[in-house]
């Protein structure tokens, strides 16, 4: 065994299959999502992957608010930094445990770990500073930590590479949809509808140049501020309240007349745009035209649901027709949403992730565990259509036990 | 090339001879010390090194002023660590640009970089947090887009590591002094002299296991005080002031009179103990004995002399009798210092470390060359009989470019 990292290496990656654990945490900083996939390395490019197991694992009382503190320029200290990417390294590492355990699986059995860690800073903004022109971003909770407390290779820290090669450091998703999506017949796009909605697009037969991803708006972000400010309920559960609504077309047109929507991607957009602000836009329109609860929920669901479209079809329509689109994120649960998206999208057939074997849930966790295989193989796991980066590259930062 | 991550590490593994550059920026934060080697790999365990070019590049004005203001915990702010986390990976990248450049080396001439980064904050002590105990470090310039910049896999990152197993995070420099240093039937010690001075200890013919380092107490850092303070020069250039003056022993008596020395190995300590306010009482006692600048010069010399021979006397001796003692370190261009540490540790031979191929300037950057060339082998970096740590680890994290 001349080379002990050679050995290491190579006979993970001589195994058929892997077992591999994902660990991400969001910027809302509830928990960390932690998936266990098996993936099959099939020709060259492609892989298929099983979830094994997935669960999220709260943080400690109190975890939440140290991390929002820390990631705010007026509160967050260095050393609470310097200390928090410690203490979370050490809980990515207890997530792991804790979803393998109780799926069954020691330590002895897992292959690879990929941890995105906790972003507490994002400026993808390239910024002229002490004579360097850059972008920057910050993910703590130490990758090497990871790796010691498991005795597993472990890949983080996935974003800096894309900013060092000039693109915004996300989204990363678009490769993970390409490696487990392409089609060399059918067209498909992927929805994630999160706070915002994103969209990847995979003309048929796509090479790596040929994804292109782009935020299309709000997506549940503007349902979440009406419910929370008009019903008892922090969500529209199934989108029940807007169902029985009636969608206001004149305060849709309203809404959806900004400048965001008629940029051509890619573009991305966040909080800034459409967070309380638009909802509260929203919210005193709805006031002063005497609207129900119900009705602008309706209203707000038709938002997402039109922007989704017209982005489709303004955008995409002209140079792919889509015959798959695949819905995830947290309004793939809101039923009536997904119906009114499938009645307007139609003839594009719209299916949910969970129908190709891929829980809407874990997906974010999964593409991180993908992503380290791609790393542990030495190839890229970022899209310049969708980063904007000048080049595709080699994601993250390797550590051995 | 199935696994292109197999062929880039294995390619560069093949290598008998692999230059590598080591890039290092101390807490001083004056600027990034670049260094070259050549490294060859000879049986196991050993390799020999030579010093192919070294430079220290000044960072832009105001650089430093900004790392000091982002390290303290009351003016640091999460947005510029996230942006100078980036810049300073630029600034890296480009140290080692000008270093090859200078010495005549384009990047394809070079295998590999080791980069220790711009340490903003060390807690090595274990406190307990969210139900985890755990000590912390942070050092920023992010490796991966030092890899991305120049094209060359870069490990980065070496401390985290030895925190994750319960090490101080530092010293890591034991590791090389042991791979450059051992001998098979001499005792070395290597005694590196910066503000506070720190003893490694290679008994003959010494496994991982047998190496000890801990601080003997006070390098520079009382001697630059007093020269600063008393003299309008920041430091006592060759000793020269001291060598005028005459030492006071009751004052050196009662100087070493603190519990740090009795201490058994290992320790370790810094400016909290020896900085401004233990100089600060031997200034007192100076004035009130009317000692002229020179004398102080001279009697704080005296005490780190006295410290580095009492430590060795006391706690090295007993166990393991040196025949060589190796300086490196400001301190060994300190004439005066050497001559008077050269004739109170004889029989023991004083050396510098320059008389052994490796200019003591270039000490620390040549050290993360090595570690990184330690870490692409898959072999440890740290000595638990200097950090602390429950056992040997593999440091720092890979990024392929």
């Amino acid at each position: 065994m001349r080379f002990a990292v050679l050995f290491m290496l190579s006979s993970l990656l001589d195994k058929k299959e892997r077992r591999i654990v994902g660990l991400m945490s969001g910027t809302s900083a509830d928990g960390i999502d932690a998936a266990i996939i098996e993936l099959r390395q099939k020709e060259e490019e492609a892989v298929s992957v099983s979830l094994l197991a997935f669960d999220t694992i709260s943080f400690p009382v109190g975890l939440r608010d140290r991390i929002l503190e820390i990631s705010d320029p007026e509160h967050g200290r260095v050393d609470d930094i310097c200390r928090m990417h410690f203490v979370l390294g050490e809980l990515f590492a207890e997530a792991a445990g804790a979803v393998s355990a109780a799926a069954g699986y020691s330590m002895a059995d897992l292959d690879l770990i990929g941890s995105h860690g906790q972003t507490i800073h994002h400026l993808p903004d390239r910024v002229e500073l002490f004579g360097v022109k850059t972008g920057a971003t910050l993910q703590i909770g130490d990758p090497s930590v990871i790796a010691q407390r498991t005795g597993i290779v472990t890949v983080g820290d996935f974003r800096t590479a894309d900013i060092a090669r000039g693109g915004q450091g996300a989204p990363l998703v678009p490769y993970v949809d390409y490696l487990l999506f392409k089609h060399t017949e059918k067209a498909r796009g992927l929805l994630n509808i999160g706070g915002i909605a994103n969209m990847t697009v995979l003309p048929p037969d796509a090479g790596p140049k040929d994804v292109t991803a782009f935020d299309t708006g709000p997506g549940n972000m503007v349902i979440d501020t009406v419910s929370e400010t008009l019903t008892d309920q922090s969500i529209d559960y199934g989108g029940e309240g807007a169902r029985r609504g009636t969608v206001s077309d004149v305060l849709v047109k309203d809404m959806l007349d900004r400048p965001f929507f008629n940029l051509s991607p890619p573009k991305s957009t966040g909080r800034e745009l459409f967070g309380r602000s638009y909802a509260d836009c929203l919210l005193r329109e709805g006031r002063k035209n005497k609207m129900s609860a119900d009705d602008l929920l309706a209203t707000a669901t038709e938002i997402t649901v039109r922007s989704i479209h017209d982005s489709y079809h303004r955008f995409v329509e002209p140079v792919t027709k889509l015959d798959e689109l695949i819905v995830s994120g947290g309004g793939a649960k809101n039923t009536y949403l997904f119906e009114s998206l499938a009645a307007r999208m139609a003839p594009v057939k719209v299916m949910i992730s969970d129908d190709y074997g891929l829980s809407s849930d874990a997906k974010e966790a999964v593409a991180f565990a993908i992503l380290a295989n791609q790393t542990i193989m030495g190839r890229p796991g970022n899209m310049p259509g969708a980063t904007g980066a000048d080049r595709m590259a080699i994601l993250g930062k390797i550590c051995l036990p």
